[in-house]
Formats: structure tokens, sequence, C-alpha cells
């Protein structure tokens, strides 16, 4: 093929690749780049090998910029960070006024602020663009979340719409908002994740742990699970994995996985804005932490000796459990803590939107994840028409239809953890959802008592259940004069 | 009195009055200055009236740097952030060489770094320094965490033994180490003090909502507490303020005070640089979306009422327990909670250390802890002495000492935490300690699958419990081919 083509994509790794084969395969002929340069031609032979897709490949960014038609659309797959900005620097020599860069990587938000700000002085336009979805989704259909100028998605609007994933409800993409917002909600889409990947793996240990279920007892488990309400895309994989059989020795591989659960920063992130808006998210953090310490092996089995030698009782091997009624026990449980876990993420979302002005639409967001990215779900489709109910909802969990489902589940969901707990086993995702749920809906919480004692030293001061206005007591004085 | 004096104080808000009076008390003639001159005047009003303590007040900063002994020493007590750079500001421009500037208050320590840079430059000595006991420890003996300058520190060494509280073990005051490392410690002080709070808060809510205990009761049971494992600041100010009865209305004041708890940020750090550091802190975080979810009161209203309307049985009002058994398993759980808390803040600060090649001795730590702040508690004495046997003790857990009261303990706190759930009640903190617990302790934790479903989607790679290397596997395409 010849240029001019439509649109350019730099940064040439696996999900590189396959984004711009995914573009070129829907119509749209393509520029690649890549600094090492047999990327490039690696990817112009994929092309060929997977259709004579129209891919046109450039050796040097002079010439790639060049062959785009202008205004001119440069996707960026590369590293967050140093390796964005490097990216920027490079591309931009040869960009004109009214061009445009994207940025698809995970990239935390503010950088993506600056880049928009300091791009706009050039005359170019910037968006932050989140794809989800892995290699698979980048080239068969992802989930798109571009946020910043809005000038910068209507050039590129007609291949989004047909790039990403299709679902019943249209494409999975919309234009998220201002600034870093495409980018922050993939951050908590990942947080999110993170979420859901820890309470499938908390089910996994119940059912095996307590339950005694076997890997192809697993599998069908899950496989039964993917054909109902908790139908997704990390459900199916679940099943999937439990039927690998160890190609290096005997057994399931899964149980030759060592148990150190490796992350990347997304998740990190989405906790500690989650603290810097004041937003409560137990279950995410909890995932978080939950990969921290499967990191700490070598002092997770010292610990393991310390205990077991101290005579904890390990009353895994003498439970006696009826495993029918546990794997419907555990499928609510699962279910439950994961409604909790996003009515954290939606609420952290919304609360970073008002901030920032970014004027999101949460039921939109639900939509754009129905398909192509990792947390896909029929479930999120329930998400999305809650918000279609009551745009202003304060809590997933008072939706009508998602209280419904809490109030049905809740008693399985308290046995789960309880015998999780009583057979010295942790989960802390589903106990931190179960007390999400019910620091939620209590109407007093002992809060009194805490806020009390920051007035007795700290002289912070409380309000009253009884009166308006900020009162403080002398909490020492009246103490001590009463001896 | 006239000058010169030994020390300057500038920032007379109660705390700084307080400390300026302490130091003025224990033999050092202090100066005192504030941008408004009437809380100089009422300064040494109060010095006058509390034994003609030798306070100097100056009504501008020119004549209060002057009036200090040289090398002269100031300490600030303004609020954290841009009035801090004010005050140094002011200072700076009478200040020579040599003379030293300490900031008392809960300062993000990368400030405090940044800030003795640029004080260095000037020939000036900085140093950051944690101050914890309240209004109370202020004037009658803190716990101070000075880190920064060395050669600052020294320059008042001879004031701060004295100013600090005295224990058993010395005064509660050490050189912490460089750079931010003062405020640091101060900060995760306060996330454990979070924690403190947060477990008080559940064992109260449990005997209270649960047990049907009184305020009387309850306050009984907290004076008793005090007497042994879990005597400690907290919990004798709960015990008063239990006792104390509502001067504006029938009953007692805790039952008026509003349940939504106040922060100022401290907890909020200590939860974002753990997640930074790769810390597992549940416990502390636990705490802090506890003072979120408080905040949600009129959320919370209308939560309760969906919930009720909705036929969430409530189990509180029918329980019959054995009130004496139940406040000792409360009272064990609390106590084994409590661990898990400063086992997190303590590794916590560890990494930090690491990372800053701060060299921190967490045994001192405990040791200064052990006196004038509000985290003060028998405990600490624990702590210090599992540190003593074993300064690279990689968790407080597995010391002789600890794991031995954990192994006692466990099945209370177990019978705690699932009597709460099982009352729909939540208890974030207890749980989120025994899930750390159980994680920790865990030899093999179900994050093998995690990391299997990360090498399904992502290719990010898993190693194996039964080789070295690193693998991936092409778990898509075996499963399908298997079908």
């Amino acid at each position: 093929m010849a240029p001019p083509t439509r649109i350019g994509l730099a940064g040439l790794a696996v999900m590189g690749q396959n984004l711009a084969l995914n573009i070129a395969e829907k119509g749209f002929p393509i520029s690649v780049y890549n600094r090492t340069t047999s990327k490039v031609d690696e990817t112009v032979e994929r092309a060929k090998q997977e259709g004579n897709l129209p891919v046109y490949g450039c050796h040097d960014p002079e010439s790639f910029v060049n062959s785009i038609q202008k205004p001119r659309v440069v996707i960026m797959l590369v590293k967050a960070g140093a390796p964005v900005d490097a990216t920027i620097k490079t591309l931009s020599a040869y960009l004109e006024k009214g061009d445009c860069i994207i940025d698809g990587g995970n990239e935390w938000y503010e950088n993506t602020e600056r880049r928009e700000k300091a791009m706009e002085e050039k005359g170019l336009l910037y968006l932050g663009m989140g794809v989800s979805g892995g290699e698979e989704g980048a080239r068969n259909g992802p989930s798109l979340m571009p946020g910043g100028s809005f000038d910068a998605y209507k050039n590129i609007e007609d291949i989004v719409l047909k790039v990403a994933a299709q679902v019943d409800s249209g494409p999975c993409v919309t234009y998220i908002g201002k600034g870093g917002s495409g980018n922050f909600v993939k951050m908590v889409h990942n947080g999110i994740e993170y979420g859901d990947m820890q309470l499938i793996a908390e089910a996994y240990d119940v059912l095996k742990s307590v339950g005694k279920l076997s890997n192809e007892e697993l599998k069908d488990v899950f496989t039964e699970w993917n054909k109902g309400e908790l139908l997704s895309f990390l459900i199916e994989i679940t099943a999937d994995i439990f039927g690998i059989k160890d190609d290096k020795g005997e057994g399931y591989l899964v149980d030759k996985v060592l148990d150190k659960t490796g992350m990347k920063g997304t998740g990190k992130w989405t906790v500690q804005q989650a603290a810097e808006l004041s937003v409560a998210t137990p279950t995410i953090a909890a995932s978080l932490d939950s990969r921290f310490l499967s990191g700490l092996k070598e002092e997770r089995v010292e610990a393991a000796k310390v205990f077991k030698a101290g005579g904890v009782e390990d009353t895994l091997s003498d439970q006696v459990v009826n495993k029918k009624k546990l794997i419907d026990d555990v499928r609510q449980a699962l279910y439950a803590a994961k409604i909790c876990s996003y009515a954290q993420g939606m609420n952290l979302i919304r609360a970073k939107s008002v901030e920032k002005g970014w004027d999101l639409k949460l039921g939109e967001l639900a939509r754009i994840w129905k398909g192509g990215c990792i947390i896909r779900a029929i479930f999120l489709d329930r998400i999305k028409k809650a918000y279609d109910r009551n745009p202003n909802l304060a809590n997933l969990l008072i939706d009508p239809e998602f209280s419904k489902e809490m109030i049905e589940r809740q008693s399985a969901w308290r046995r789960v953890v309880c015998l999780a707990i009583g057979s010295g086993i942790s989960t802390p995702g589903m106990s931190s959802s179960l007390a999400y749920f019910d620091s939620y809906r209590r109407e007093r919480l002992p809060a009194n008592l805490v806020q009390a004692q920051r007035d007795y030293f700290g002289a912070h001061t409380y309000e009253r259940v009884d009166m308006p206005g900020s009162f403080h007591t002398e909490w020492f004085k009246l103490a001590k004069s009463k001896i």
C-alpha cells in the first residue's frame, strides 16, 4: 500500500501491533513506526499474513509522520512516563498545527493533562485513551476510553467506533471527558479488575481449601457460573485455567504456578486516589494488599512454620461441608462482594468527576465496559440500567434492583466469610466488601466514640445528634472532677 | 525576664503556647512570637500565672529573632504547608548562618526535605519534628520525633531531653534520622492512632450493640481493661468518655455525639505511602475508610431505610450472649487486632527507611512512643523488646512473644468477628487485621490463580513452585484446543 494513510501508530510491542492490525482490518490504512525497526517489519509481515491488511511500515519518525494524511493522528503505545515524553518529542518535531497525538497507555492522568497543555501551546491536539482488553482485545475489539481534546476525539471517532468491541448497545467507546479523564477512568477500571480477580481467587480458595473441590470440579463450577449472573470474561478464563494440565510434569498447571501476584501501578494509584478523595474503596484496597502479601512468599513460609509449631489449629482438613450448598453460597458471596467493589469504583470516579468538573456519565462507562475489556460482564448491563434509572444514584447498593440482590444474598455471604474465618483462611476482599455493606447501611456507626476521643485529646470539636452546631467538651476535667 | 533567651517559638495556638510553657518550665528561657500579637500577650500572661515561667514575648519577627542567643533555635508550630513556608520566609530574613529552624507540625515529609535543602543553601539548619500528645502532652511532656540535620538536633538535645515525656526507659525523644524521617515517623504514628481508635470503636460497638452493655458497664469494662495488657492512653480516655453525662439533656454525652469522624490528613498519607511502598496496611486503611463512611451520615440514614424496608433481618435485638464471655473475647480480639496494626505500621516505617537510607531503629521508635503521645501504651514496651531481641524481625507477628499471644487470642478474635458479621454489624478493623494475620501466616495463598489470570490475558508471565525461571503459557489456545 502507499501513503497517505488515515492514521499512524508508534510503539509496536504486542499491544501496539495488535491495535494497528485491528485498525487496518477495519478499513483504515495505517502507518506504523517503532524505534527498534525490526518490530516495524514484523508488523508489516503480520499484516500480510493476516489478510493483506493496509499497514505501511516506516523506519524513521519523519517519513512516518509524513506518510499520514492531514490533520494527522498518531496513537502511541509505549511505556507510561518518560518513554511517552520521549516519543512525543520525537514525533512533534514533524507534526503540524491541528495534528493530534493519542496516548493509548496506562498513563497517570496528570501526565496527560500536563502534556495536553504543552501540546496545545504548539497547536497540537492531545488525547489520553485508556485501552483495555489485553492483547486479544487490542486485536479483536478493545474497550476504549478516550479523554482530552474533544476535537481530537472527533478526528478519530469514525475509527474508534469500528475498532472497539461491539455489543448489543453499540461500540465499547465513548468520549469520556476533558483532561485526563480517559486515563483516570481506565485506572479505576483496573482497580475494579484487581477487585474482581481477588474475589474470584477467594472463591477458589474457599471451594478448594474448605470444600476440597478438585480442579476438574472447579472448572465445572466456574463454567456453570459463567452461564448466569456472574457471566464474564474473568470467570470464563478462570474456568479455562482449571482445565489446563501441566506441560512440565504431573497434574494441573494452576497448582504449579507460584502464589505471587505481580502488578503494574494502576491498582496502587486507584487506592491512593480514593484516599485523596475521601472515598472508601476497601475491596480494591484489600486486593492490592493481597498482592503485596502474596509477594512475601518467603516470609509467609516462615510464618506458617511459626504458627503451625505454635499449635494454630488447622481446621481445614476435618471440615465436613455440603459441597452443593457451599458452591451456591460462594457464588452468592462472590456476586454480592462484587457489587460492593463496583459501587466503590463508581463512586471514586464520580468524586473525581466532581472535583475536576469532568461531568462523567457513570452509566455510559458501565456500557463501554460491557465488551472488550478485562472486566466485561453481563453484570455491567445491570449497572448501566441502575444509572439510567437514576443518574444521581448515591450508591449502587441502594438501587432498587441491586438492593434486592444484596438482600437475597447477604445470608450466604455471611456464611462464607465466617466459614473462611473459622477455617483459618482469609477472604480479605469478601470480608472488606461485607464490612463496607454493613457500614454503609448503618444509620448509627460507633464513629461517635472516635469523634469524642478526638475532642478529648485534640479539642477537635464534635457535632450533636439533637441540635446543630459545633461543640467542645472538657472531657478530662469533667472525668477527673468526678473522682 | 530579659534576653538573650535560649530558644524561640513562633506560632502560639494552644499547642504552641503549651510547648513554650513546657520548655520554660524546664528551665530554658524562651522567646515567643505570633503574627496575631494578642496571642503573644496571652502566652506571657499564662507564663506569669503558671509560676512566673521565663517567657519573653515579642511583637515583631526581628526583635523575636534578635532576642535569642546564638546559634539561634526557633521552633515553629503553625499549620502545615504554605503557612510554614511563610513563617520560614519571615524568620530567615533575620536569622544568621548556623541558626536553626524546627517545624513542630504534622508536615508532609517531602516538604521538610525541600526546606532543609533550601535552608542549607543559606547556611541554616533544619529539623522536622513530630510532636505527639495533643495539648496536654505539649504542656506536660510530649513524645518528640525530630528528624533532619543532626547538628540542629545537637543544638536542642538538652532541651528536648527534658521537655519530652519521661518514662522508665528515659525521655520520649531520640534523633530519628535524616531528612523528613521525623515527619514520616510521626505520620505513621498517626496512622497507627487511627487504627487504635477504630479498633476501640469496634469493641465498643460489639459490646454495646450485641452485648447490650450500658455506658456505665462500658466504663467499667474499659477501666478494667486499662489495668492489663491494654493499658494505654486511648483506653483510659475511652473509659472516661463513657462516664460523662450530657450537660445539655438527659443521659450520657457519648450518645449525643454525632457519628461523624473528622480527619486532618496524616491517616490519608499513611495509606498512600503504604500503597507506594507495597506494604499492606489493611487495618489502618480500614480505619481511614471508616472515617470516610462515617462522614456519609445522610446517605447511611437513607441506606438503612432501604435495607430495613427490604427485610434485612436485624439480629441485634434477639441475640442472647454471655456478657462476661463476650467482654473477655472482645478484649482478646482488640489486643490481637492491635498487634497486627502495629506490625503494619512498623513495616511501613522500615520500608521507607530502606528506600531513603534513613537507618531507623524500630525498637527506639517504640520506646519513644511509650510516653507522651496519643498511642502511649504498656504494649509498646513489648514491641521495643521484640526489636531488641531481633532488630531484623520481618514482622512483629512472628516474634516469639507476640506469636504466642496471637495463638492464645485467635479463637476469641474469630468468634468476635463472626458474631459481628452474624449480627449485621461491621468490624472492618478487626476483620482486616484478621485477614492480614491469616494471609501472612499462610504458606500458599490463592495468588497463583490471579497470576495465572494475568498471564492468560496479559502475558505477564509467572513463576513456578517447582523450578526457577519465568514462564508464559498460551492458556487460551490450550483451553480452546481441547474443545
